[in-house]
């Protein structure tokens, strides 16, 4: 088992060392100018979860033709990262980052407009990318995700400054703008491996459970976070008004009274002439308030409970294997924020 | 003849309409809040020079089966389109200081978000539509044509602010970011009625040189033209220090002196605390210069001489016919802007 273990690693990193040669190829550019701009968002990689994502849940399912992962998978998982990537450029905008993986955000360093054309370049490059499979269905199902992840963009967009966002309402952002692409890794891994409908149904829910969960750690991080540790900007939620889990919680638990006071400090948060020092005070404020009213432990529970529910697709979906273990182990990680 | 007109006009408008159905039927979201951004955007629809394209060069190519549009055309020209539409999203986001300069407040900022994933909207729902078609292909030529329209946009960014550009460097901008969706409307169309592949690249090359026009006759208008007819603010790219080709022409041309003058109205244009009057005044003074020194007639000749060439390609690779000869009318129309 252990040898089995150490086999799957290998294979996997060099499928994933395979995914980055396809990535910066599939960018390259007769143009100088254009090489600059996608060399700078290279440093953004992070642990690849999407494509880790495909990969492992290729090598789980098994093909019948004895290779588990095969190009497709890996034109797949590579067109994964870089719709990801081209979110990340795209939010950053949004968000009016200034730092990403402990670089400067494409925003921040060559302007806004800059970052609006290197995000659709990503984009269009996925697609050209993908549509190298002759199967068109997987193009479909890959834009039918992008449909979804922007879908929910837009109705966060629309309910920032929306203090009385209820959480079901939160989830189906989460669900769709992060979610809808973690299970469509899973679920074309299986369907490029033959794997049966249903299986490929399951994992579909596998990557979706944890996706939202991933998200919602991703949000408890932007209030509690070290900014050294997590390498980007923090209290951007805040700043912008865009409420998550705990806050959601905090304000439809409390009493009228804390719920007032949460409700006057949110709004100092939005004040765009707050110098940079008190809006971390009060960030730091917000978060003690909701630590100790219990906010945190309730959505990291909530993560905790959809992580539980994407391992039991795979041990009910699933025959036992090292990549199937592995699966397990992603979804763990999530909640100790390995990815 | 004047019948095969008629009925050629009949069907064409028919399958307009078939595109505008197909488009507003792609975008139908099961939110709300996405719904009411679309329908915003549907009133930017212009004269679809682009689905044009796609059908009456489906026409001119008589498919074998009689049927000289089909379904597969009718969805390449919507999608067509909808990346037409999604990159009048996206170059409608200004950089920040133009924002600061319209001293624009947080609403016009979320508006600006908006329009960023409005656009990555158009463009996923463009990719989800165009991969209905079976054969990948299709998508694969779309994508190829995104990527170097994004390219031409991201070396048209580069270039701002360089007042040594280059003819050759500003026909290679505008032969990405505009002509190649025209070319690739005109090849797919061909491809689509099953055309031989020199009659397909030989239609690209149409598409190609009519777009160059366009985007020359654009950019004219840009500086000469009347606000309400053009229906469009103007002296954008002034502002935005784009040179176009007639002060490119009046700049390599043009003696020492007479170069430093307009080189200094440039960099007034420049000035973020510039008022709006006398910006206004200073694009009179500098169109009123590129007309005396026969810039703009220079421009004009460029795109009259281009629209020649790609009338030519019309008569020598197509039978004669009522869609060839309203290809060539197009093209005239370029110039007389009617597109």
């Amino acid at each position: 088992m252990a040898q089995q273990d150490s086999e799957l690693s290998e294979r996997l990193a060099a499928d994933l060392i395979d995914v980055e040669r396809r990535f910066a190829s599939e960018l390259q550019s007769d143009l100088a100018c254009v090489n600059d701009l996608v060399n700078h968002i290279e440093r953004y990689r992070g642990k690849m979860l999407r494509p880790t994502l495909v990969l492992v849940t290729a090598m789980a399912c098994v093909s019948t033709d004895g290779f588990p992962v095969n190009d497709s998978h890996r034109i797949v998982a590579t067109v994964t990262e870089m719709v990801h990537m081209a979110t990340l450029v795209h939010d950053d905008i949004l968000d009016e980052a200034e730092m990403r993986r402990r670089g400067q955000t494409i925003n921040n360093l060559s302007g806004n407009e800059a970052a609006v054309m290197l995000g659709d370049y990503l984009i269009s490059h996925a697609y050209h990318l993908c549509s190298s499979i002759p199967d068109s269905d997987v193009s479909r199902m890959i834009a039918d995700a992008t449909n979804t992840v922007c879908e929910g963009e837009l109705l966060q967009l629309h309910n920032r400054k929306n203090f009385n966002l209820t959480e079901q309402t939160y989830y189906d952002i989460i669900r769709r703008k992060t979610a809808s692409l973690c299970g469509i890794c899973c679920k074309l891994a299986a369907y490029l491996s033959k794997a049966q409908p249903h299986t490929a149904d399951a994992l579909y829910s596998y990557g979706e459970k944890l996706g939202i969960a991933f998200q919602i750690v991703d949000d408890v991080l932007d209030l509690l976070g070290d900014e050294q540790t997590v390498g980007k900007s923090l209290g951007r939620d805040l700043e912008k008004s865009k409420l998550t889990l705990p806050l959601i919680h905090y304000l439809n638990t409390a009493d009228e009274a804390d719920r007032n006071v949460m409700l006057s400090l949110l709004d100092q948060q939005r004040q765009t002439d707050l110098p940079e020092q008190t809006r971390h005070e009060q960030v730091g404020i917000i978060a003690g308030r909701l630590r100790q009213f219990g906010s945190v432990d309730y959505a990291r529970d909530k993560a905790a409970s959809l992580v539980e529910q994407a391992k039991l697709v795979v041990t009910e979906h699933l025959p036992e294997s090292p990549a199937a273990s592995l699966l397990i182990s992603m979804a763990d990680a999530v909640l100790s924020r390995e990815f």
